[in-house]
């Protein structure tokens, strides 16, 4: 495959200096059409050691206006870093749409590094290599532009290569890491000749560029650039349609079908005693699990949804008086910040995924995709319909990294919610709580009933499935809410 | 000092139940409103181990609605946090205006413990107070509420609490740190006393409160944060003056007074031959110092402001030019995002403060608010003139960690500007870079070589000093600001 990469393709001075300015301003004028988009632009930088992506690095950000383009190199981790799953990395330096991002170091690198030293086997390896495709996939579809450079070199040019760099440093400070990836340099090819394989698709494809000749590989790194973002632009109004959008239209099977949430039994009630008897029992039970948890370096996600005026609130309120204030912290999901709706939409729920020992309570969540936002159509269609196989993935790498997962819905029949909407309205301090909207949406009881149902089928996984808890009496469903809680942390602990 | 919080003050129950509801409401209420506002309210809880601060926090998570209040609990360093200066970690957390942000664990914490252990002496414990006074301070006339809370407990009440706590967790998980605290009770009273002591002050005072009976604990933290910010929603119109205010305007001893930047030497040039000479050198040069820097874990700041059509750009992509990608990180300072303005002016420039061993640079930086701020009158006057002392503070700050800081104001002749505004309009690729803002401001030029001048005089500290940069040839500029960075580098690695 790296073949076509040891063509010795070259450009003379004089080729360059002549193709130079008028690459320099259509890239500056594609940019600036870029910035009223909402596209973002990630362009990854990466192959063989001694090929010169930093200087790639520098030469676009020579060509490119510094507003609007941001450099992010993946190199040391944190242990905020380590201490959540592994693209939490990358989803937080994803450059806002409108600009353009250029990854110097990737979510290529660790898989290839790991599969070249012999860490991971070839069946996790392309494990990891179709989460990539995944990734990328998911990025594209909301409006990104990838472009993937590999720089190649053969053995013989990159041993003259960092022979040369070695020497501008004079004192041998990077030299052994260099010498280490020189001496693998076989595994490396055969290793990334996979990564690019399974991974060069039609949404994100790899450009491979020959590097030996320095005037040859930047001009052909910019004009790859330019091309792909105006072709980018030119297809902006197509709508993309992808291929994991699930069709969730059934034909009804009449009004009478029973479906997941008729199965919730709202009739449990719960005495004040019993109530008090078993919520001291859980919160006593949470307290000790939750410090258990940190000592043991597990995290924890709860999630909330429900109707409205479910008593979501009061729920939270009860798991959060159980734990010491230190471990949890609770989102509250109103409308995004600008920095927000400048990225993929679970954008701000990863940004909030707990450090290794604490606890991230979302009040609403990622499911909005699925249910507001598909009921009121402030998501196209294809947009939520693609939403269950993102948010199953989501889901899915915080429990591979260790994050246990409590999904919540409260379930409660129409007419409690219309007799608490009621009593909202006359006591002082639960006035606030209820708005035009709440009215509006109950209106829409069916709509988000069917979403719902949708939502519970395609997204109860066996690693994060639903609790959906009886919610008439709100003191079953705090019991309820704690007791399963409580549960899921005792299963994962030792 | 604390016997005041020891009179043994009691709330009945039947007190507490008739005084809740009201305060609950009365606290939504102001939270309302306070949305509206420009104001983030900070609540400090602190006090002796064992005094229920988490019960507290439960209860005010319980009494405000979910949605503008956050709990922050500064706890474990993460490394990303000790890499960087000590405020880092709090600035990073600050609540955005119209919203309550509950601090359990503040920028007390480590001071008073510091001292209690003997790991500080007095004068460097009064220190670090001091500069707490002014952080608040800071925070406090840019419209924030501060709220301090010291709950207070004899050693007997202490013990018994503790002993009591230690029970319900059955297991000893926290035990071992509760009883390390209790036994340095006498040591922790005089440390936290110095504390309020000094840190007691108008904007930000301090309420001591008994912790013994829960029920009074509570309805005082309630009524006193529901009283403080009811005050200050009406102060709102009130227009805070910073004592730290500098008055900068002088009589002026006629238009032919000479000025700091009058000295600046703009003839200087150098021939093509000597600049890629010299420029390759210090190149070079900072290549290397830039990896040793890194492996010595020394940051970097580097910062430019200069007249438009300066050659920052140019120089910047000099600098950058000369270093690994991985190591450097160039902000552009442009309009700030929502979540930037929702904070006091300089969080938007912490928040890039670089992690140990890397460089940031800042494309124009926190000198626009006494620069184009000033002379624009964006800011306020108060705003611009109590600026100095800030940035100051927070320089010295970066100092105080080890950063190394170099500041360039690069310097043009008001000729040779016309000549590049002109000769960028030509250029295709440059086109870009002027705009009717551009001729708006030069028009300002005398207006803004004062606002210079100030700046330069008031900001030009030993440990971080302007390198005013001669700019009328680029290329004196360039090896100048190589030069120097390259000279701040040597004098501070070993």
């Amino acid at each position: 495959m790296f073949e076509a990469a040891e063509l010795g393709q070259k450009i003379s001075k004089k080729e360059f200096d002549e193709a130079e300015p008028v690459l320099h301003t259509k890239l500056l004028e594609v940019q600036r059409q870029l910035r009223k988009t909402n596209i973002p632009v990630i362009v990854i930088v990466s192959g063989v050691e001694g090929a010169g992506k930093g200087a790639v690095v520098n030469r676009l950000n020579e060509w490119l206006d510094a507003r609007g383009i941001s450099t992010i190199a993946f190199w040391d981790q944190s242990d905020e870093e380590t201490e959540r799953p592994p693209y939490w990395r990358f989803w937080r330096q994803l450059p806002p749409r409108g600009t353009i991002g250029i990854l110097f170091g990737s979510w290529y690198t660790k898989p290839v590094i790991d599969y070249v030293y012999g860490r991971i086997d070839q069946p996790e390896y392309e494990r990891r290599l179709r989460r990539i495709s995944e990734f990328e996939e998911l990025l594209t579809i909301d409006g990104a532009l990838i472009v993937k450079f590999w720089f190649h070199l053969s053995k013989k040019d990159q041993a003259k290569q960092l022979k040369q760099e070695a020497k501008l440093l004079k004192k041998d400070i990077k030299g052994s890491l260099m010498k280490k990836f020189a001496k693998r340099y076989k595994e490396f090819i055969k290793s990334s000749e996979l990564a690019i394989r399974m991974t060069d698709q039609g949404i994100a494809p790899w450009h491979l560029v020959e590097a030996v000749d320095k005037r040859y590989r930047d001009i052909t790194v910019g004009r790859v650039l330019l091309n792909a973002i105006e072709k980018r632009l030119e297809q902006k109004a197509l709508q993309p349609v992808s291929i994991r959008t699930v069709d969730v239209t059934k034909e009804k099977t009449g009004a009478e079908a029973r479906t997941l949430l008729d199965h919730v039994d709202l009739k449990k009630t719960l005495s004040k005693e019993e109530y008090q008897q078993k919520l001291e029992k859980y919160q006593r039970k949470l307290y000790k699990l939750a410090w258990q948890a940190r000592e043991q370096k597990r995290s924890s996600i709860v999630m909330f949804e429900g109707w409205d005026a479910a008593g979501k609130g009061g729920a939270i309120r009860r798991i959060t008086a159980a734990m010491d204030a230190r471990l949890f912290k609770v989102i509250s999901i109103a409308s995004p910040t600008d920095e927000e709706k400048a990225q993929h939409y679970l954008w701000r729920f990863w940004r909030h995924v707990p450090r290794a020992g604490y606890v991230t309570i979302y009040d609403r969540s990622w499911y909005g995709r699925v249910l507001v936002e598909r009921v009121e159509k402030f998501a196209q269609e294809d947009e939520w319909k693609r939403a269950y196989h993102e948010i199953n993935d989501f889901e899915e790498q915080l429990c591979e990294h260790g994050i246990i997962i409590a999904k919540f819905w409260i379930h409660l029949s129409e007419d409690e919610q219309l007799r608490r909407f009621k009593e909202r309205e006359l006591i002082a301090w639960k006035k606030h709580k209820i708005t035009d909207e709440d009215w509006r949406n109950r209106e829409r009881w069916n709509d988000y009933k069917t979403a719902v149902n949708d939502m519970v089928t395609r997204t109860s996984t066996e690693y994060a499935p639903w609790t959906l808890v009886s919610g008439n009496d709100k003191l079953v469903a705090r019991v309820e809410i704690l007791k399963t809680f409580c549960q899921h942390l005792e299963q994962a602990l030792d």
